[in-house]
C-alpha cells in the first residue's frame, strides 16, 4: 500500500470527510455524528444552541478545534432567533455560553471560541436582532475559515519538519472530523500523504472511546493513506523492533512552557518515544494554548463514567461491580515533547 | 474498600477459584472455560490430548502455567487410553507432544512440560499400559502440585520485598486461572491482601483479549480484594499523579540475562515504570527460565489475528478492510526489571 498522489489525496478528502457545516437556507447546522462510524455516515441537524450543547456532551461532535466550532455556530443560531433588547440579548448569550463552556472542562479551544463570540455579541448588542445575527453567523464562519487555513498551513509545517520517509505512529482522532476540515496530527500525515513521504500510519485505537478504531482509520481510509490499526500499548513494541519513525499527536491545551494536555494515553506514547530517542510531536493550532496556564495551575482533566470504558456497544466487557477509572486526558510535560507544530511554525518547547 | 482478613482471602480462593481438576473417576480433565468469564462460570470436560489442545488454541484454558499443566493431563489421558507396544506408545506420544507445543509458540512452560512429560513416557514405556498411565498421570499431578507450591512461596518472597502498604499496577492476568492454582502475579496481591497490606490494586484491561477487564478484575473480586479498572494506557498518567507505587506482572518467558517476555503492553509499563522511578516487579516460576535464550536468540512472538482485535463480541470496531497488528507478546529487557520474584526467592538482574 503505497501513499496516494497529491491530487488524489486532497481531492478525495475535500469531497469525503466534511465534519460540519452551516445550511443558509434553514439557518440550522449539519453536524456528521461521529458516534455512527464508521458503520454509518450520518448528518445530523442542529437548529440553536442547546441542541449544540447536547451534540457536544453526548459525543456526536468532538475533537477540541470541532467542538469550539460547533459552539460558535450555536451561539450565531441563538442569536438569530433572539429579537429582545440589549439587556436581555446579553444574558440570553452568556447563559448560553456557560452552558456550552461546561459541556467539556479540559479544552481550552471551546471556551476560547465562545468567548470570543460573547465578546462579538456584546460589541453589537446595541444593534438590531437582524444585524446581530449577520454578525455573529460571520464571525463563526470567520472562526472556521481560519481554523481550516490555519490547519493547512499546520500541516506543511509538519511535512517540512518530518524529513524523508516516515512510519508515524498516532493517537486518538486529529483529523477533519475533530476540526473545521484537514486536521492538526492529521492534517500533518495528509501532508506528507501528498508529497509520498507517508511510509505507514499506526493508529492507536484509543480506548476507551475508540477514536482510533473508529474515526482515525476510517478518515485515512477514506482518504486512501495506508493505516494499521493498534491496541493503545503495543507501540513501544513496535518501537523496540524499529517500525515506528516518530510519534505525531494533537493537543487539547497546551501551556506557555510546552506542556501538553491530550487524550488519556499520549504522556504514555511520550515516555516510551523518549525512550527509543524517536521525536514526539505535538500538532495543535495556536488556539490550544492556554497562557493562563501557570507552573502551579491544576487543570481540570475530565473524569468521564466508568460505564463508557466497561460497555462496548452495550456489552460488558467487566464483572459488574468492578469499576473503571476514566480520565479523559493526561499532561505530557515539555521535556517530553520533541516539538510543537502550530500554523505559524515550529515551536521547540527546549530551545 | 479495605483488604479481606487472611482467613477470608484464603479461604475464599481455595473454594471459588478452580481452573482446572482431574476428574478420576471419569479419567477427564474438567477446564474452566475463561472465554464466558465474567458472564459464566462453566466448566468443559476434556477427555484426551487432541481435545486439550483445541482448549489451548481456543483460549478456553490460557495462562503460560495454566496450559503447561492442562497439556501434562492432556499426554496422561492420552497414554491411558494407548495399549499398544512400546514403539508406538512412544510414537503417539511424541506426535500429541508436538501438537501440545505447537498450540502457543512463546510460552516455555508448555514445551518444558510436555518434554518432561514425554521424558516421563519414554522412562515407562516398557511396562504394561495400566502401569505407564498410572505413571504419567502422578507426573502430571506432581507438575500441578508443585506449581501450586511454588506460586504460594513465589507470593511469599514477592510479599516480603514489597514493603508497606501497597497500591499496585498489573497487567493481563496471572492469577489461579492462570496456573495450577493462586497465580504468580496476583499470588503476591494475595499475600499481601492476607497481610492486610494491599492498599489498592490497577488492573489494566489488557488489549486486545481484554483478560484484565474479564478475569483479574472477576478474580480480585472474588477474592474480596480492591480492584479498579484502566484502559492499557492510562498508568502512567496514574503514576504521574502518585496513585501507584509499583507494578508487578507475571511472565511467559525469561532470559538467563533476566529479559521477560510477556504479554503485549508490558514493555509499555516497564518503561513507564523506569521514567516514574517505580519497582518494576515480574513474579513467575523458576519454569519460566528458559536458559537457551542466549544475547542472539530471536524469540518468536505469536502474531495473533487481526480480528482477535477488531472484533468485540462479534462486533467490528473498525472499518473493514483496516487491519490490527496483534503480536501477543512483547519484550522487556532486564535493564528495565527491578526484581524478578520466584519460588526461590528474589532475583535482581541488574545485582
Amino acid at each position: 500500500m503505497g501513499p496516494t498522489t497529491p491530487q488524489l489525496a486532497h481531492a478525495r478528502v475535500e469531497d469525503e470527510v466534511q465534519p460540519f457545516g452551516f445550511d443558509e437556507a434553514t439557518s440550522s447546522l449539519k453536524v456528521l455524528d461521529q458516534r455512527l462510524l464508521p458503520g454509518s455516515v450520518h448528518y445530523t441537524t442542529l437548529t440553536d444552541s442547546d441542541g449544540v450543547a447536547e451534540a457536544i456532551v453526548s459525543m456526536k461532535v468532538r475533537g477540541a478545534p470541532a467542538i469550539g466550532l460547533v459552539a460558535a455556530y450555536g451561539l450565531a443560531m441563538l442569536a438569530a432567533r433572539e429579537t429582545s433588547d440589549r439587556q436581555v440579548f446579553a444574558g440570553v448569550m452568556g447563559i448560553a455560553a456557560k452552558a456550552l463552556i461546561a459541556t467539556r472542562p479540559t479544552a481550552v479551544n471551546l471556551s476560547r471560541s465562545v468567548m470570543h463570540m460573547v465578546q462579538e455579541a456584546m460589541s453589537v448588542a446595541d444593534r438590531e436582532p437582524q444585524a446581530r445575527a449577520a454578525h455573529l453567523l460571520m464571525a463563526a464562519k470567520r472562526l472556521h475559515a481560519d481554523d481550516l487555513a490555519a490547519n493547512r498551513r499546520l500541516g506543511t509545517f509538519g511535512a517540512r519538519f518530518l524529513t524523508g520517509n516516515r512510519r508515524l505512529l498516532t493517537h486518538c482522532h486529529t483529523g477533519a472530523l475533530a476540526c473545521g476540515g484537514w486536521g492538526t496530527a492529521i492534517g500533518i500525515l495528509r501532508t506528507l500523504g501528498g508529497e509520498g513521504r507517508l511510509a505507514h500510519v499506526y493508529a492507536n485505537e484509543t480506548r476507551p472511546y475508540l477514536q482510533g478504531a473508529r474515526l482515525t482509520a476510517w478518515e485515512l481510509q477514506t482518504l486512501g493513506l495506508p493505516v494499521t490499526l493498534l491496541t493503545d500499548a503495543m507501540g513501544p513494541a513496535l518501537m523496540a523492533s524499529g517500525d515506528i519513525d516518530g510519534v505525531v499527536v494533537g493537543a487539547d491545551r497546551i501551556s506557555p512552557r510546552g506542556d501538553v494536555a491530550n487524550k488519556i494515553g499520549t504522556y504514555a506514547l511520550a515516555i516510551a518515544a523518549r525512550y527509543h530517542n524517536l521525536p514526539f510531536i505535538v500538532a495543535a493550532s495556536t488556539a490550544t494554548m492556554d497562557h493562563a496556564w501557570g507552573p502551579e495551575t491544576r487543570i481540570v482533566i475530565e473524569e468521564r463514567s466508568s460505564d463508557e470504558a466497561a460497555l462496548i456497544r452495550g456489552e460488558r466487557l467487566a464483572p459488574e461491580g468492578v469499576a473503571y477509572r476514566h480520565p479523559a486526558f493526561d499532561i505530557t510535560p515539555a521535556s517530553l515533547v520533541t516539538a510543537i507544530i502550530t500554523e505559524n511554525g515550529v515551536w521547540h518547547p527546549h530551545a
